[in-house]
């Protein structure tokens, strides 16, 4: 009888990709900023926008009892109904379809959580029982397996489409079990920076109502999109218009740059079909998981700007100064779609060697390990436009060594 | 297979105090907010000092990128530093006798939370291993249970002395057993509103000391202290200065009336024998549960007024119209020292049947059984003053109609 050995195992264990961004700010110190190309982490480099700093402002002159007092565990009623709305607005029209002229989210099918960690934490001990099986797509976000693990439940590991790193569908089809109870899936896909498409999408809807079918009961379809609003041209197909048995899991740390500060949603799609049962579980799990409420000033503030759109430009000027700089060095790499992330592949098998050569010449990007595969680099590029252009000469060294 | 039953019951179930303020809230839409005297929340009624405005629209002034983004895991270090320095200012004397001149708080000591809720779920997932027992004193907040079996955890309800509501010591001493991990206790008290006393705190380490060593681990006293600023010239101890296998789980909700905020801490007392393993144990609890981190903002604002005083003074008004009009009416009740709840004999020996009679006269404490035992109500006075004022005659003829 002591402390819990898992918790101390998930707490003594740092992530690779912490230790990386560590190791990366140690070096800096060591021999300067400039000259260390962290690639490491997914920390928003653009501010969040001006309207977050004017809501917080007009904010902080409500009567105080008023603004800071606990909200209803699934947040303040208006603040849902805004969302809702905005959520209508956006894909309604996609999903006539399936829902007809029908609400796509109605205030009460939205559920506001400390971000999409709390989001997908919340939604597992919901939809799962111990013992169960969740699935993900490798390489994957490597927390996926901390929190499935948590909720009980056994990790499945099914390898993407290694040409395109969407869903495989012959290989999700054959890892799917009785004891299946979700499959996470994540558009725009960290690491990878794809988006999935609308035909991938319905190849994964049919395989999971083949397979719910045969098995008696609905496999949910976990749908984790903190990257929604940052794709690059691509089309993000809204995921419930393709698959009823969904849960979105959503957070406004990338689209308003507010990671720090843990809001975001769980949405319950009106056409699920568990959803009167779903809806109650997101608020026990909610519950008693210790959230009480989302934090209650940043309720209010992602109403207010709800129709803010996300400062692409950043982003897109680094991740075309990245795929230009390593195509003309002749790395392969996944065209990125959609996130703040470039799949490039090692210049030899094991990425981890491959890493320790990178690292010799300052460069950091995290290697595919710590997703759950060999022989690729996650490259982020949500750094400051001179890390990618200063990088581009190790680069070239790098390469070159490989010659 | 199917959601999973116990989060749906967590969530189907409300609690019997929400339920009463919910019924408040409808009842005061029908016949006037006037007419009906809800005293079932814990919401504070004053407002948050100018101080944490002032704080607010400083920060909203700073770089964004820096104010929002991912803080670690634990807390910014530099608030971490000053609530550890603000800790060791007010207690290092009281604990001297223990630490000698050993700091009592160090900034890796703290992992800031998303309030006491959080930090009493991490800490139990931390502490306890499935089929573990954790040990409440009856009455008790009743969330307590929810998070005490959501960690796998059976809880184990001791009554406190009938005449003092402090730890009954024999009591507490023959309900532990092999499989006890910890004892949550809650000091000033919900719902109660008694302090523990130096000496029944004393009575309590010399319990746990003697059947730790009897069973060869440490049993953890979980000293839930949401309330320690609010005291009315009662002397609240410093709980690790008498049982060194303390965790103390603190919030701002009460204190900086924050509670919709979400954010407090967990402190692992440098003299406690298992802190080395503690300490990472709850990292790994907070990451396994998915909070990343406690919101970013606040971390700033509890720093920027770790010495604000709570304003206790329209509590204490409200203490004194309550205690002086029910002393008057012959109620019996426990002299409060703390908090913000009064606890008041029922009439008749069922508090609920009891309950129904207040609520014929639009009084609406909460009765007893929902905090584990039989024959009370608890009246919260973090109300408006002319709420209490405004109650009387219902009191005065509630008393009559048991006469």
């Amino acid at each position: 009888m002591s402390v819990n050995e898992q918790m101390y195992a998930y707490g003594a264990s740092k992530s690779s990709i912490r230790e990386i961004a560590a190791y990366g700010n140690a070096r800096k110190a060591e021999i300067g900023a400039d000259k260390v190309f962290d690639f490491s982490l997914g920390n928003p480099s653009i501010p969040a926008p001006d309207a977050v700093r004017k809501s917080i402002e007009r904010l902080a002159t409500m009567p105080a009892t008023k603004l800071h007092s606990y909200t209803p565990a699934n947040g303040l009623p208006e603040v849902r109904r805004t969302l809702a709305d905005s959520l209508c607005r956006r894909y309604a029209k996609e999903c006539e379809p399936v829902y007809g002229t029908d609400p796509i989210a109605r205030p009460d099918d939205l559920y506001l959580t400390a971000g999409a960690a709390a989001s997908i934490v919340i939604s597992l001990h919901a939809l799962t029982n111990p013992g169960d099986e969740v699935i993900v797509i490798t390489p994957y976000f490597p927390e996926y397996r901390v929190w499935i693990e948590t909720a009980g439940c056994v990790c499945v590991e099914v390898p993407a489409d290694p040409a395109t790193f969407e869903v495989d569908h012959a290989a999700l089809e054959s890892a799917i079990t009785p004891r299946t109870a979700a499959v996470i899936i994540n558009t725009p896909n960290n690491p990878v920076g794809v988006v999935y498409s609308r035909l991938n999408l319905a190849g994964t809807a049919a395989v999971l109502e083949k397979r719910s079918h045969e098995f008696g009961h609905p496999i949910y379809l976990l749908s984790d999109e903190p990257y929604r609003e940052l794709a690059y041209g691509a089309e993000v197909p809204w995921v419930p218009a393709v698959y009823p048995a969904t849960v979105v899991c959503y957070s406004y740390s990338k689209s308003l740059s507010l990671p720090g500060e843990r809001i975001g949603w769980v949405l319950v799609p009106p056409t699920n079909p568990e959803h009167d049962r779903i809806v109650p579980a997101i608020a026990g799990a909610g519950r008693a998981l210790g959230f009480v409420c989302a934090p209650a000033l940043f309720q209010r503030v992602i109403a207010d700007c709800v129709d803010v759109p996300s400062d692409l430009a950043a982003y897109e000027r680094n991740r075309e100064a990245l795929t230009d700089g390593l195509s003309e060095l002749g790395y392969e790499f996944i065209q990125p779609q959609g996130a703040f992330y470039l799949w490039v592949k090692a210049l030899e098998p094991d990425a981890n060697a491959f890493f320790e050569r990178c690292r010799a010449l300052e460069l950091l990007p995290v290697p595919s390990d710590s997703f759950g595969c060999t022989g690729w680099v996650r490259v982020g590029y949500c750094v400051s436009h001179e890390t990618i252009v200063g990088s581009m000469g190790a680069w070239k060294r790098l390469a070159e060594q490989y010659r």
